[in-house]
């Protein structure tokens, strides 16, 4: 018998598999794109537009890459260092039972987890409309008149409702001050954020809020060790004397509680968490923020706010953009970009599972069972309570949450002499006996059976309905809810449907393998302020996860605690200003920053308290060398830092980078490299070597973190090596620091459950496959810059030769102005008329107005390019057909299916069809649009009218009878 | 302070919390219905409705109802009884990796498993599409010219070969051979079905299977200990004597062995487990059957076939449905209802995600371990082999086998002096140096780092391509596979955005919890013949759910292997034979079904051998008692049983159900009630208790295993005590019994990885939560008919005093025949009207042509069901437009929204409109359709053009181009 010999054993084993699954385009596509660009290869292409000087010297030093079961076995033994305790520790974060159909519906499901920020307000009206649940839910729970789309913590929304106060109060105190029974990691946040900006803290009790002079105070409700004060004394205080009541409100409490805006609060924060989201070591979840209807204009982050489409029809979209950070920049008074869409989506459809009705009956189980603990233990205090009751343990202390840790579960040492326990809606019979067991005591539950007395004084007990809006009384059933879900993931266009080719905010693949482990409980189930110990798995994660990113980055020390790029970068800045102050400089405060840098740079550098001095930029979007010479001559003695995005903002590689950084250096500052755009860089080129000295990443781009239609997200802050003492500590979480900065986020490793992805995306590719997703971006940037340069401008091209399409980075901006003059058609009227198509736009005139930016990834298949760019060619033979005119048979400047885009089934089936183009053109522009076809359910958004009348709520029914 | 008291800890506890998420009416909805029916309140209308002669004496003795969190732990102490350890067992069941990306977006995605059969072609194209590709990679890798959509398991599939052979063959031969290596389940089963049809088996060698005088052989390839046999000759000698080839062949292998369809096999079977889909404990998972041209009329099981719309567009359908058992009835070939589609879909996917060259990957790199196994281990055989090697171990076999389990692994037991190991696609080297650690040996893989030679004979080796199509050759990185899923899922229609209201066939929630456990690796990572001690927990599971089983039916014992309702009746059925037998009564063979029955049920009985007579019904549907005790008499000595169904498929509580079990008990039959309408009973009556002696149940509708677009199913068979001994046994997985008949399924629990859903159900409902269930799916059903009654006739209802629409039971049937006299619509037309509505619609002209059956189920809202009587409405003034005709103003009998439908969104926008209705009458019937609007992919399926042409592959891309 014959037998032929099979391959080797390598090349069958396949250890890089995932590189094939994560890149979009195989073997022939890249050939085929090569002979397109004119290229000879991926790496001569890459030679041509990679500047020599910048390249790396060594290779990234990463572990080989392992197979998706391979590398989901490994992570298991690092999650299995973890202990998974049951938590009674509090303090912002607890136990929950995450609804199933929420579960796999919402937080396993793409069409929720890959959406981008709804920008395309028409494409995003589902996500928006569950955001719009959260306002509401937050109002209504809270008491207050406005509520925003969600904040990235509790801690740094109290942090932004200071300096919100600050804003709109009639005080010109400089005095915040912070109850002693605040959250700590809240104070320390606080204290992180104020002293930049020359705010003074002051703690003490409660009642001496007012006495402070301050020109607001922060107070806890219920307090961390359970305490439920009245706020309204309180506010009355603090009101006359021009002074402002914040106060940090705990959600579930709400419910049987009288709410903050009932008690004269100005402003309240807090967090959704134990709304359906697990605890997650510390994220992510969805802080609130909502305040009186008089700060509404002033509030920070994100808000989704009711306007009208083109017919008529309500419609979502984001509000009052102008009073953000990406239009302010400098003047901007906070630095947020993102929110936390999908923990707040969850949050949301958590109280519209349950309802009103739902959400008590889970505060009163959990109020009785703290009260019947309170009972047998021993009540505490005289303030009352709701889920936490707090023990004398005196010189017993460490004996009894010895006993309780060995027993699986851990208490929260409140003091010296004191523990506290706090319940929540997993709390069952048997774990309220486990931990009487602790104290040597049983429950008799039998005795209890007709009611328990509530620990909520009467005075404080919530009289108020709320949720009272039909969305939260009717989806109750499970089919129900899974159809509502359905319904909302239907309306939105997210990476499961199409290329989501954003220039600066692009997304890659968000693997399933990637999204696995973070749903696993020895991730998702501990607290971030478990001991130290029972984190194991997070601790070897870190070290990991940093290890890598050094690698890819070239720096010396990397913090992950930031919980969204905009952290990372003020964690970054306040490093440098550190630094600085450690070798008693504190007086420089120059920041430079380049015309092209993206607004948050600016705003980021105003709240760690230096001075932006803005730099030119010639036509091609590089830094002005001499105008850069001159400022830093001018400022030489008080320069702190320049900030620098690489590539720039216009997608290109400035071969100047190098010399720049010198010269800053030259002067005594330090060089801020924006990592927007690091994944044009990862395994080609490192900051940390070319002369940055911290960056900061955005996870959720380059390393595969969805976006979860505008967060969690995560943005780790980079350092070389003499920067390193200066990252951000949390003193609150037991670590200890000297030079260190103070915490900038809650939790310790900021949005830590999302970390797996990451970590998963660099085992399964390895240094190579890095690389190749690298130089894969840039490939498909330069494919799509070839075949739309006959028919666009493609803006700052680097004018390579025998490149064609000039050679771009990883994104080319495409220059629509000469087109509006000639037809009046506008790059808004491009990006709406690409939905007709079944695209999601890509950047709108950023960096530069009137211009489309396209950053497509390595992710997208040479078929969902190629896609993309017959759209953009049949959108330039519309374009030309505008141009051409009536007359000549082509289309007015008034009415044609670019400016009347985007286009729903209900306009283009009225019997009565007005216009000069036809049903066919509006709907089928191109032949594949006939088999598979997104119809978008409002037509264009009129923001005029939803920013003169403001309106975030959920929409009565009524407004759907009348239009 | 004042305090006050909270609610009884029991209301807060809410143990019953399920209930309303599972039930669709709350208590306002509930009063609602009650006010429209006339009825005072639910029980006084299930007072009126189910007849007090057959109401339950006891309720059912069930545990309390666990809330979802509570039973899902309660279900994981179960689970971790059993032991997973690595399998090389082979014999049929591998372990295999499921990529994430299909786990995520099929098996654990509602729109794919909350799907029904696609008898509603137009809104079933997606799961269609992958049926298709199922189908052409089955007769790609077979070399064979058609294949079925699926096979509910590789031995039951063998049988049906068998009998497939036996009809098509030209030999007269009643002697069936199988090979002596073929898997000893399947040799089971193939016993247990050849016998009643009078058919011998006998088993030998391979060589000699000619010389037997067979009508047909059945052989394994490669066979159970791994040999892999040429199949030419045999097939050749048996082709000479006018005898069959079948061929039950590994699809893995078959990437590179020469095809059987290339050596002359006739037929060839198999599984596609090891395509992604987990071990199960046995199932589910899809097994195939493809056969030559000539054979395919006589194919049984579903079929997926292209057709065209009516625009003329490719549109698939399900073929030669006349061929099958609702149809032929007694005259059937085979009783197979459903198939396993959701197994097929993910087995389909995998060959999709991988393609050809990366399924060849993946066997040579299993070929190349198996061949250094061989090697290390010392070779076998001299027939060479693909994953299995078979070891001598003497008197050694026990020690090693137990060695094995002590190092986590389980060997396979080949004879009492040999073991063999099967080798799978999640092989590692770790995992070979482990088991040569079990022989005291270790691998040094650098020997072999060059590739191995292959076990596999040169002569046998493959070397026709397969799987050309490009839809196995494009969709490989992730992104694109996600894009594919959603694009297939989006054209379909499934729970997650209808009610699916089939009479007789409906669907309820399929709950999140209750679909979490599948994929626990505790129930999916075992093999069905590992030692029982590993597989205590389905043990526990299997005792659990059918002691809880057996109270909600009133038997006395229940097996769960049947994997499917029909294969439950035949169980049924052949125990009845077999107890008839037991008594020497073996000449009773006469069975009684009425003529209202499903067509499975005569289909049943002669598959084992009975001999059906027909019954008359009275005009409500109801058993001619006069002709049955005739027919009663006339069969008096011959009498084997009578099947019913109960409530009957009219839907209809007969209220002399007890006096027709008598009679017929009365003349020595036994009486055999069809568990289809169950859902009507549980709770309220039980079928053990009024006069039946067996039932089968169907879990996939009573209790909620999804119907995954058509299987997987479970059909139990239940039995009253003096049968118990009767039920099936599984001598092949080590089980016992003198008495029991013989397998049914390959595996001992059958499809026993879906089995968890119904535990779930039950331990969330409770008694009262069940009981609950039934009576308001009979409450729901009254209310359809009470909204609908005055516009259409409610065939057989009850005529009962005072409830509007005359009370039925659990569904209600809408008699359309007068409106077809009076408008020339008909009953299908309205089920494809419903499309546009955004329906699925009610089970078309079954029990009785020209009507619908509606069967709206416990889980839908009130909302969903005006939702539907507000369409069925519209649509009936829609047909009294066509009643007016055009000179009335309305519409003419040949053109309307009726006879058009469904319309899809290409034909309603084409420029030119020629129809007698506006797009918007077309689109926008009522006007919640304007603001959420299914699109239907195609328009109206031509099944007659799809029949003449049959064409059961994938689509070459031309022939969309042509349309």
């Amino acid at each position: 018998m014959l037998m032929s010999a099979l391959k080797p054993l390598g090349e069958l084993e396949n250890a890089a598999e995932f590189q094939a699954r994560h890149i979009g385009p195989d073997a022939a596509d890249e050939a085929g794109m090569l002979s397109v660009i004119g290229a000879a290869s991926r790496r001569a292409l890459i030679e041509a537009i990679v500047p020599a000087s910048i390249k790396r010297s060594v290779g990234m030093a990463l572990p080989a890459a392992l197979t998706e079961a391979q590398a989901l076995a490994e992570l298991k033994t690092v999650a299995a260092q973890n202990k998974v305790l049951k938590s009674y520790i509090g303090q912002g974060y607890y136990d929950t039972l995450t609804p199933g159909v929420i579960l796999r519906n919402i937080l396993e499901n793409p069409a929720w987890y890959t959406a981008y920020t709804p920008y395309q307000a028409e494409i995003s009206q589902g996500r928006m409309e569950a955001l719009v649940n959260f306002q509401t839910m937050v109002c209504d729970l809270t008491g207050m008149a406005i509520a925003n789309s969600s904040m990235l913590d509790e801690a740094t929304s109290a942090a932004e409702a200071m300096t919100l106060a600050a804003r709109v109060g009639k005080s010109k105190s400089q005095l915040f001050f912070v109850a002693d029974d605040v959250l700590p990691q809240t104070l320390e946040v606080v204290r992180t954020r104020a002293e930049p900006l020359g705010i003074t803290v002051q703690v003490g009790p409660a009642a001496e809020a007012a006495a402070s002079g301050c020109f607001a105070a922060l107070l806890q409700y219920p307090g961390v060790n359970g305490e439920i004060r009245a706020l309204q004394p309180i506010a009355d205080a603090l009101h006359a004397q021009g002074a402002l009541l914040i106060a940090a409100a705990d959600l579930l409490a709400l419910t049987l509680l009288k709410a903050p805006g009932e008690q004269g609060a100005d402003i309240a924060v807090g967090t959704s968490q134990r709304f359906g989201m697990p605890m997650c070591n510390g994220g992510p979840h969805a802080a609130y923020i909502a305040c009186k209807d008089e700060f509404k204009r002033n509030l920070p982050g994100r808000l989704v706010g009711v306007s009208v489409d083109t017919h008529g029809n309500p419609a979502y979209r984001l509000a009052l953009q102008t009073r953000e950070q990406h239009i302010r920049r400098e003047k901007a008074t906070s630095n947020i970009c993102t929110a936390q869409v999908l923990p707040a989506v969850v949050a949301s459809m958590y109280a519209v599972y349950h309802g009103p009705q739902g959400l008590k009956r889970i505060a009163q189980r959990v109020a009785s069972y703290t009260a019947l603990l309170a009972k047998l233990l021993g009540d505490q205090k005289g303030n009352g309570f709701f889920d936490t009751v707090e023990v004398s343990t005196g010189a017993q202390t460490d004996a009894i949450l010895a006993r309780a840790v060995a027993a699986g579960m851990n208490f929260r040492r409140a003091s010296a002499g004191s523990i506290t326990i706090s319940l929540d809606e997993t709390t069952t019979r048997a774990d309220l006996q486990a931990i009487l067991a602790v104290f040597d005591k049983t429950a008799d539950f039998a005795a209890f059976e007709n009611g328990v007395e509530s620990g909520i004084p009467a005075a404080l007990q919530r009289t108020s309905s709320f949720l009272t809006h039909p969305v939260f009384n009717t989806h109750h059933s499970e089919t129900e809810m899974l159809r509502y879900l359905r319904a909302l993931a239907d309306k939105d266009l997210a990476l499961d449907r199409t290329m989501i080719p954003l220039g600066s905010c692009t997304m890659k693949l968000n693997a399933t393998s990637e999204m696995i482990p973070i749903t696993w409980p020895e991730f998702a189930g501990v607290h971030p302020f478990a001991p130290h110990d029972q984190l194991r798995g997070y601790e070897l994660l870190n070290t990991q996860l940093t290890s890598w990113l050094c690698q890819a980055t070239g720096y010396a020390g990397i913090s992950l605690q930031p919980n969204a790029g905009s952290q990372g970068e003020y964690a970054g800045l306040l490093a440098i200003k550190a630094w600085h102050e450690s070798r008693g400089e504190g007086h420089r405060k120059i920041c430079l920053i380049p015309e092209s840098a993206h607004g948050t740079n600016p705003a980021s550098a105003q709240m760690v308290g230096m001075q932006v001095v803005v730099t030119k930029c010639d036509k091609e979007g590089n830094i002005d060398l001499d105008d850069l010479r001159a400022k830093c001559e001018l400022h030489s003695q008080s320069l702190a830092a320049i900030m620098i995005t690489y590539p720039s903002t216009y997608g290109v590689f400035d071969t100047h980078v190098k010399e720049i950084c010198q010269l800053v250096k030259s002067h005594g500052g330090r060089v801020y490299v924006d990592g927007a755009n690091m994944n044009a860089l990862v395994g080609v080129a490192a900051p940390g070597e070319f002369g940055g000295d911290v960056s900061h990443l955005n996870l959720h781009k380059t390393f595969c973190i969805p976006h979860g239609g505008g967060g969690p997200g995560v943005g780790p802050v980079c350092v070389v090596a003499d920067l390193v003492p200066f990252l951000p500590t949390h003193r609150a979480a037991g670590y200890v620091s000297e030079t260190a900065i103070g915490a900038v986020s809650a939790a310790p490793l900021g949005n830590a459950a999302v970390l797996p992805i990451s970590w998963m995306y660099v085992r399964m590719m390895g240094a190579d496959g890095l690389t190749a997703a690298t130089e894969t971006a840039i490939l498909s940037a330069n494919y799509v810059a070839a075949r739309l340069s006959d028919a666009y401008d493609i803006h700052f091209s680097g004018n390579i030769e025998g490149v064609k399409g000039g050679g771009v980075a990883h994104e080319c901006i495409l220059d629509l102005r000469p087109l509006k003059d000639t037809s009046g058609v506008s790059a808004e009227d491009v990006a709406k008329r690409l939905i007709d198509y079944g695209f999601h736009a890509p950047t709108l005139s950023f960096p530069v107005a009137g211009t489309l930016m396209v950053e497509p990834t390595e992710s997208e298949s040479k078929f969902e390019l190629d896609r993309f760019c017959d759209a953009m060619l049949q959108i330039r033979a519309e374009i030309a057909k505008v141009e051409a005119g009536v007359e000549a048979g082509g289309w007015s400047r008034e009415d044609n299916p670019l400016v009347n885009a985007p286009h729903t089934a209900e306009s283009l089936l009225k019997s009565e069809w007005t216009h000069g183009y036809s049903r066919e053109e509006a709907a089928y522009p191109v032949a594949s649009l006939r088999r598979q076809k997104y119809w978008v359910p409002v037509g264009r958004v009129d923001n005029v009218y939803g920013d003169r009348n403001l309106f975030c709520s959920c929409v009565p029914l009524s407004e759907y009878e009348k239009a």
